[in-house]
């Protein structure tokens, strides 16, 4: 089998992500990163999907991005937006976050000897955020295939972004046909700990909406409802 | 005056790269990545650097690269070489390292409204280390200009590698001319807490080797001399 590390928020897109990459084969190392998010339930959430999903090893990676802050993830200042969707990039947008996600999936691909990393980015609902786009995603992929010995050896290196072009209903249908228990994912910016969602912030808005669309009831516990 | 961010290990690179930003005028802001580096003595050089060299801020980033290891700097399993330079890519290659390091410099960056990262890597001194190529660094530039808020709204992240086509006898005489004292810095992949260094470990003698070419005495302790 061949193996392959999966960035695992614990949210609906990588939960998804993460039943594509088991049902095309994928031996799966499922990596978390612990860089000081609001929603730190998501994490807890990670590690559920990651159980349930039959992954070989779940890590979770501790990197203090509130020492930058820039974000409304991840600075307690900045408030997360609760009044729908806006124009343009959002504050919730945390500062190269994808880029180091994404470094830090190469650096643990590289020592499993993985040559596929799996990411849930989407460019359909978040198309306000710059480094959920395609061109950002072959960029990543170019930079991968120089950055490590393994590239220095000739091995190449495959960023699947599944999920890329695809509607929030059809990840949502994608999913559920892949057995994906929705109930065991957080979405919400501001989940408290026990991963009940607010329903009202911009996450929760795309993923209420995407059931909605999809026909499907929304498993996710709300404060609010 | 133009912010830049500098990505300062505490080693003799990244400090004369320091120094060559502060002389083109730029207001400076170092890096450090507490990353669980065998040689933390570095650490505390580059907070001597930074003050001695007039940066704005230093900041030490923690991030534990231990958690996946692969590198004699990063694994105790496993010993840094001392007989000498030898042929393909060292076993003190940390995965993807430099990747993450201009990552974390991107989203400082970003937060700053710094379009300037400084990276003081070296392409030949260190020619085994495959993201200290040329062709990694206009990669990463480029995916630099994808991934930010910043560049979605138009503005050029430039990453300058000064250092990257000289000898290591060059980057010395290029520090000496800028007033740099190398005897701040620490370069030995095994040095104690004191900063004393092994004088046997490759990046020793890359160091001593550039400081003999150059005709210069190096300041640096070393425990067996």
């Amino acid at each position: 089998m061949t193996n392959a590390v999966v960035l695992l928020s614990g949210g609906l897109d990588s939960a998804t992500t993460l039943a594509i990459a088991r049902s095309e084969g994928y031996q799966c190392y499922s990596l978390s990163v612990d860089y000081g998010q609001r929603h730190r339930a998501e994490l807890a959430a990670a590690a559920r999907i990651a159980r349930a999903h039959g992954v070989i090893e779940q890590r979770v990676v501790k990197l203090d991005l509130t020492a930058f802050g820039g974000s409304a993830l991840t600075d307690i200042n900045i408030a997360v937006p609760v009044a729908g969707i806006k124009e343009g990039i959002p504050v919730t947008y945390v500062p190269a976050r994808n880029t180091i996600l994404l470094s830090l999936a190469l650096a643990w691909a590289e020592t499993l000897d993985a040559q596929h990393i799996f990411f849930g980015a989407n460019a359909v609902d978040y198309s306000g955020y710059p480094d959920c786009r395609p061109e950002f995603m072959q960029a990543f992929e170019a930079l991968a295939n120089l950055a490590t010995k393994t590239a220095a050896g000739g091995a190449k290196l495959t960023l699947h972004t599944p999920l890329i072009n695809l509607s929030k209903a059809e990840i949502i249908r994608r999913g559920m046909a892949l057995g994906m228990d929705y109930a065991l994912t957080v979405s919400c910016y501001q989940a408290d700990d026990e991963g009940r969602a607010c329903g009202q912030c911009d996450s929760c808005c795309l993923r209420r909406a995407g059931f909605d669309v999809a026909g499907v009831l929304d498993p996710a516990e709300y404060r609010n409802s």
